[in-house]
């Protein structure tokens, strides 16, 4: 069909590519010592368990708020304390995200959404933001390794 | 057009998303003190003038490859000294950027090339590949700005 290659990238090569990142921040958590994923930080920025709490109150949730185009507030997860809790966590998200994206169709990407009540965007952008969100905090997660004397993974390993 | 509504995201907007990126960028790189941008870093990591030395070698020559089909390897440019400098090479490789989207086609974006004469993905991954490199560089440039005491842009001010 000649009209797919209109498309920039396939609904299903834009998921495979946010999960790649995903795979690769979970396993930037994975390399934090227990304690200084909660407690190591730079310049009064939040600690990686704090970013990881944001990037899990943002992924999955607000992709099935999308799906259901049902706009609701921004909120954190229940308090994590172990770093485990963290990884399942992640792998619950992980699943939910694969399942969400099946309801999506073509159509619904440009259409826009009031993401958490608040962001008004298409789609499409809101999805560029959680993969770039997370790209921009697991960069930080790299910084707060090195510092801590942690050789982080190659960037392109997803 | 009933077939456009296929596409996931327009390369019009694709390159938006993409400077707009590339203007926060510019915005860091600006708020780093001078000497801070060539000497300050953390954990043994490059300090910010190096891993703009990156983003410029990648972006417009890696773009400009890609339009001209002409594998070429990865090399930094000549050795700029002064912030300024970094940041005309910047505002000229935005202007390069634009004037070499516009000779991509809507089919070159799966087509495969293989970057720097060694990565070989459909273009679009590569393209994805320059945005997210500099997201996550970017986000180490924030951590330097905090332990400089320097607030960093609004991750969402583009």
């Amino acid at each position: 069909m000649k009209t797919l290659a209109a498309q920039v990238i396939t609904p299903e090569d834009l998921l495979k590519h946010w999960q790649g990142h995903r795979a690769l921040t979970r396993r930037v958590i994975e390399l934090f010592p227990e304690k200084d994923f909660f407690e190591f930080s730079i310049g009064g920025m939040r600690p990686f368990s704090k970013l990881t709490d944001e990037l899990l109150a943002i992924a999955s949730p607000a992709l099935k708020s999308i799906v259901n185009r049902d706009s609701q507030p921004y909120t954190e997860t229940e308090k994590l304390i172990f770093k485990t809790q963290y990884l399942e966590k992640w792998d619950e998200a992980t699943a939910e995200i694969n399942q969400y994206w099946e309801k999506l169709t073509i159509e619904d990407f440009n259409e826009t959404f009031k993401l958490f009540g608040q962001y008004e965007f298409p789609i499409i952008q809101n999805i560029f933001y959680f993969i770039d969100n997370e790209v921009h905090h697991r960069g930080q997660g790299y910084v707060y390794l090195r510092a801590l004397g942690i050789e982080p993974p190659f960037f392109w390993e997803r």
